[in-house]
């Protein structure tokens, strides 16, 4: 099935968006990629970019300021798990391993609604460099969330690349066949 | 898999049916869709569309005096959460934002049957221009409600347009790799 | 994933088995099937066949004398949400609307082991016209039944033909689209 | 999807690595083989390899000391379906129906954490004609058991060959339809 052509204007098709009060959420899969570097292949896992902004009016908000979280596989098992009264909180540093190495810190925290309603999804982003301290929260409903959790169960083979592999492998004719044991 | 030639024909056939004394009631996904106007494309969410119609003698049902309630992914999200002891309801009105905004109101109301035993799936439609109120019922066994949630969990991705726009991405092969984080 | 040439030996392999003392237990999708009688179209649903087949001795099964009862989507369902204590009982007439409805009663039940330990899953075949009465008995493991609820999970959606027609069904290009609501 | 060319390269991303103090492990889908002897067809079922390799320093890993366990369906099924509190075992003999049957006994055991915390999965490759005994031991947060979990159901149809049959299948034209029941 092709949905017409560019695949990246389809790409940004593949989300879930939630519009509440005082910023919106957006999730999105991202697939793996694979990079040719000399010779050599560099592989990259996928992940789910989560990606808030902020509501700037009625019904309005400002793309510009969004900023992003990208879910590690794990991160997805994370949240598929999480049980109705149980909150989680992620970690990450966009500069890790670079010389601005903890000038960025991002916050995702999950924690529950109440009474078995759904989940607040808060990100903050504080920014040594600029000197900037940025918050987004979002309430979820429990209809919302199952969606997400659903539309990330499906989708968490994807970004680990397991379906592409399944797909691409040819099954041996006759000869290689080793011992499974 | 290509069953036959029409897939106009074919479509009709993704359906869940499930017939009961007073009326008959159907499930079918129905996919996101792309519509170009003028330079700009305009993307449609899919649904999955509910269509009930009244039993007019034994085993026998008038398609003819059919309503349909399409419901949204996050409807959706709200039947497959749904607790044995649950119930949820949802009001649409399919002239929303035209002049006849407020003249129909659907509700679609679902609510257990009682010890664990399925769901009563109630369309009531309001029709304030033709005067008319027509009421459907239909009791769902939990084993039919299974299927149903079974079903629900397996298109919801794809009328969100999920596995399309992860089958039709191609991996960039070099350049433009972002930054995940 | 092309595995080899005909579909009629592959077909038979999808399936699984479970081996046991006194009979062995199979089960295999079958998909919806389309026919064409004059010029109209007969769509028939899909079922997941459970077949079993005695054991003749010490690890030998004589497919001979095998039974099949083929499961609908309702009851797939029924077998999907079997809770750990619960039991169920499917009635088939396999002669239904012939001359010789009545004459062979097919019972497929389900019922626990004990102890959240797996169930036994009976099928028994009385023939009034043969004067036979058959029955198989064969106890499923937690494990066991789990992989055989992840399949039936996996397979529901295949027999009621919802992928086969989300992947047959084109976008509609710019013209009717139909409100939903 | 094709990911580039090779799929014996590709094939190895389809993978899920936990890195641990002691040890790392990983999990990848292997799926069914044909294999063509003299005029027959050998079917072997696919399975999901778990691999063990040691710790020798901090962050490094000595992959030539790697040992393999290749988990059945119905080890799959058990694995999929294990409670929060409960624990699973499973045996291999690699040389089974040989010469060398019982001279080495691989072990994989599932055991919980504690407070729903996750697992640990251990395995024990004791060799009696090496005269070795090796042991692995590596936890497994909840997070992480969630994506095998989710993992594992996915691929669970995979290696046991079903969907690869159900795309294979052309539904029959118009003849030999059986009665299904």
């Amino acid at each position: 099935l092709a949905i017409d052509a560019g695949s990246s204007s389809v790409r940004s098709y593949a989300n879930y968006t939630v519009f509440k009060g005082k910023a919106a959420l957006s999730m999105t899969p991202v697939l793996p990629t694979i990079r040719k570097v000399d010779i050599s292949k560099v592989y990259k896992n996928g992940c789910v970019m989560v990606t808030f902004w902020p509501a700037i009016g009625q019904r309005k908000y400002d793309w510009q300021k969004k900023q992003a979280f990208a879910l590690s596989p794990t991160e997805v098992g994370s949240l598929i798990a999480l049980g109705p009264a149980e909150s989680c909180e992620f970690f990450h540093d966009p500069s890790m391993k670079s010389s601005l190495e903890g000038q960025v810190k991002k916050t995702l925290s999950v924690s529950p609604l109440g009474n078995d309603n759904g989940y607040f999804l808060n990100l903050s982003v504080v920014n040594h460099v600029q000197k900037t301290n940025e918050r987004f929260s979002v309430p979820v409903t429990k209809a919302e969330f199952t969606v997400i959790r659903t539309v990330l169960s499906y989708v968490l083979p994807h970004i680990m690349g397991w379906p592409q592999a399944l797909r691409s492998e040819v099954p041996s004719k006759a000869t290689n066949l080793q011992k499974h044991q």
